[in-house]
């Protein structure tokens, strides 16, 4: 059993309230457990200057935590002048992860920027983000189309993430904090509704894995993640029946 | 009548929310009709190089906000790397009010940081982390004397805050981000329980003002002020007992 | 009496050189008592991005100190890397005020820049910046209507700038550096000719103060400006008939 | 057929010059195909902050490339000012990979630094980097017990990194630029000698992958890793023995 | 004849004023024609990490222009957040050729900072920094050794610098800001008060010059040189009787 | 006789390995002694914006060391986060040679850029660097010339660099590390193929040199650089040919 009395397959209480900050053109607070995660999309009519004339549009995301979302208080980085190797790996990984499952080359040009600030962190801040970024960012796009500025939902499939790990030497879901510190092997995983893999990064600083390991936390991911795009699609009504992919998702989940 | 409907000398509704961020020594969420700010107490065992060895504490503020907290996304000061002037004189300006309501020699030598972060931006969010930030510093503060880590309460007033300018040729109390844009005099009041000045920044960019303004807007101030600490008041509870001045400052807000 | 010997109500010896640097458009000399700044004003035939298009111009201050400006030497912010808070502070205060008697619109896209560089502080130095900048600026203004640049001379009205305190218990005009370091309360006034209010001020945060020492200080204050703009009006000489407004600030400047 | 017409399961030609650089204590230049990357080994008889005072050792890296190492030349980052987001994640996974085959408490209060400096770039740059740089930490390491200064030869497995994607449909090894921009996943792997993954990181953002693409990429970087390992042996040559589990490793190889 | 009637081989007009910034150690304004910089010495009881614990003192320099001390603005370094090539060149240099005339051994562990800040440039504001920081350190140094903090005067020469070039084809000594746009070739040299070398710097960027062109140049120096160096002895009055190598220098300038 | 048995007037043995690095327009490994430089050309088709619509080309140099290409290890420039003033003081000499033998007029609106990575540090990376700078400038801009880009072969003279100075009291020509940090007079030379002078920078902080001494200094280099001229020129081969001054040069290097 768990420090928090779950079962290693099992995931921490999830819910996601959305509108939740009144400016932004999509919004959710997501709660996974003590971890709760602020995520805004924002559309704005223009791209980079790398693709700039290309007609297409571009996806990208910040991430940040406030200063006492965490046990002891982290400096700002805006206060240290620069951002941190950690920030710069886990908003690159929550862009990459959301532009997998959108048609960049149907969404005009425009940038859709998804913010995520982290108010409390309990364990697994970066897949949190990339869940409630994903409904943030459904939302944003749907109020596209309902402006008819789009011409076509541009969304191919659902996307979501969980963290696993080997933790007193089992496999286990979704870790919090105190789980995290202590594994020896830590992964994020990302997966789309129809089951396949947007990213698999794990990591055995501590001690490498093996094949075995390895498959065990596969698993363990793709069942976690099934569940949370159930909650996506349930939080994002009738807009999920606009996301491609979805027939295959809901045969995965049904599993 | 006000774009909100509101009487020129109306607040609009407040509520303060304690313990909002579980791993904080001290935390609210205030909100202020539309504006919302997280403001967390971190009560560190140490002071900054310049005051040590002197036997006294330090209290320092940060301030923020989030991209989206506004209608436009604002770009990160991580991303830019630098603190804007904004940031810089909003955040010295909470510390210095803060300050003036601590015996700062009956503190340790320990520094309390107010992190105020705006999660939604509608006016006003300088004196709302101010007001907010006093409550979360008192509960942080209430922990150490429990904890018999200090001898004596040294909070030694209430203190609040509220802005006040002229729009469309009236005074009006707590403006809110329409009024704020268009308001000819804009000032920002900091009081003090029993009545005193802490702060007066007013500024007549669009149009200098004369003493008769000035004067009717620090009365209107003063008893915005009243009512926000007699609401401070009600969510410290039996905390909120122990702050110095607080006789006087009923009769204050009685009149 | 004062530590210089000065009644409360005294202002430091002033002398204010024009044209002092033969590069700028406008530059004067300001000496107030022992603290000396060098006031550029340049005129540049554009405006910052959020301005183009406007037909309207633009004025903005930078301020800055030698190193060894002060008692002990400061490290240059440029070695720093940054600005730091208290020069953002100044510099925007500094604009703020110079653009509230400027007609924006009636000087075509152009940006004007006040340098105001202290090179010997003794107290005072953002007020003393603004006076001079003042002169610098109609100096500078004045030149491009001789050149008919302009069709009206812009300029509304007077400017200038004194600070206030409560030292050793008693208001006192125009603080020195000693008085302003023992000052319980320390306000910073911006008044026109006329003598309305541009900027106003007040800090506390050693002792709070009640609305009688305000107003006390408010009177210091205007008088002491009204003698600095006396002064602006002698050494700008028939530029200072230009200015707009200047029959109500003899009548205000002759009680 | 591959471009350059490798098979899929393919290495590059790969050469390690040992004792590259004479200042540094341990140096390869390993060239991967075209890609060439300069390692050296640094020990410095300190650790960070964080670690002071645990008795143990610190090994970290840095990851740079010169700006005329690629097709179009590259900014400097110390021109910019700030390092990227993929150099700190690629030097963050470096330092990573290597720690964990280094008994950091058995080195002392040391840090070992390897730089890794792209001279030219044509795919694989991370990988490559770890899999020279490992052979620079163990020359470097070696010196340390031949010169009696470790009581005990701390490296418990060999350690090499190959990166592997979909290339026109097809599971490809050791990516050379051109594959790996039109490469539909791309992942990179890093294995020990026993065979077990250190870290794993597959990106599907141009499309989302399948679990038997998975495992027939990770069997592909098992066969490729392993005999960058036998290279190692061999260039590292009386060094290779004292390298923990090289049996095993061995056995692996041997398949 | 040059381009303000100066024969090739004159000086323009040079004045020093001596303590002209009341707070620091030592301090002029040197005027050299229209170049006008403020020099003043800072003595601080530290000296830089790298040579604690050696016994010595450390002489350094700073340099900086303000904004408007030239025809155009400049952009402040310490807005751009970063010092260019070209200051950095310039302290370097003030700060090696001080150094060279101090016996380090013999200041204790001691800085001495030389500021050097440009308030009016028109061309060999390097070598007006130079000819002043020089008078300002030995008045700094002379108020150490009347404080008997230093037991012997540890200035070993004069020291002093100008700039030479080939204008219009023909060599000029102390180029103005004309001349120095439009100069062939540019050199500036610093000497002692017996004649020897510390810096000798020439550029033939626009056209490599021949070995005649240099030497014509070098004598055009050493005679403006020697004659600073005599201003600098009137100046300095008493104290210039307590500077090393006098006797020489005065049989040098007598020539 | 000097610490690596050469005798006064000796080079170190020289080699260039042109084409060392494929992306590049132009590129040589240069090494004199065990100083090691990666020297590359970039040409692009544009200017920085100060040359834009001049018609004319711009030469600009960027320096840097590998943190292991000394013996204690120095910390990168990007990891600061800025460039250091030795940095920038080199690369602007290195430029401001390149330039002086090029006619910018006639290389069209491009931007050559030289990249001088020291891979291995033994004294004189300045001046190697634009000796192996030349070379690989010429290669870039004779592709130009070959691809009927350019209409003439813009560059007028050959370049090189070499540093001289008083070690143990005797001139030496090119200084290795050793000797270096113990002369006391170091200068660096550089000079056309035509024997004239393009930079002449000589320092003796620690020492002042005399005018005799200057004078032998200066003719060690001029032998020196001529021999390496003629390396260049059989490492160009038919480009050198095309050099403007080459008769001049010959003559010269026959002395």
């Amino acid at each position: 059993m768990r420090i928090d009395g779950r079962a290693g397959d099992q995931l921490r209480p999830i819910t996601i309230t959305t509108d939740y900050i009144k400016h932004a053109e999509g919004s959710v607070l997501i709660e996974v457990g003590d971890t709760k995660v602020i995520c805004t999309a924002t559309v704005e009519d223009r791209v980079p200057p790398f693709m700039k004339g290309q007609g297409k549009g571009w996806i990208t995301a910040e991430y940040s935590m406030l200063p006492r979302a965490t046990q002891v208080r982290n400096q700002r980085e805006s206060a240290k002048g620069k951002l941190g190797g950690r920030t710069m790996e886990i908003q690159r990984l929550i862009g990459r992860a959301l532009r997998s499952v959108v048609e960049l080359d149907k969404i005009g040009e425009r940038t859709i920027t998804l913010d995520c600030d982290v108010i409390q962190a309990d364990g697994g801040t970066r897949t949190t983000s990339i869940t409630g970024a994903f409904v943030a960012m459904a939302i944003a796009i749907n109020k596209l189309v309902e402006a008819k500025q789009l011409a076509k939902f541009p969304i191919t499939d659902f996307l979501a993430s969980v963290s696993v790990g080997i933790v007193g030497g089992e496999p286990a879901l979704d870790l919090c904090y105190v789980e995290d510190s202590s594994a020896k092997v830590d992964m994020n995983v990302v997966m789309t509704g129809q089951g396949k893999f947007v990213e698999v990064q794990g990591t055995g600083e501590e001690a490498p894995f093996s094949r075995d390991e390895l498959d065990s936390l596969l698993e363990l991911a793709e069942s976690g993640i099934q569940s949370m795009i159930e909650l996506q699609r349930q939080v994002l009504g009738p807009i999920a029946g606009r996301i491609g992919g979805t027939a295959h998702a809901a045969t995965v989940s049904g599993k």
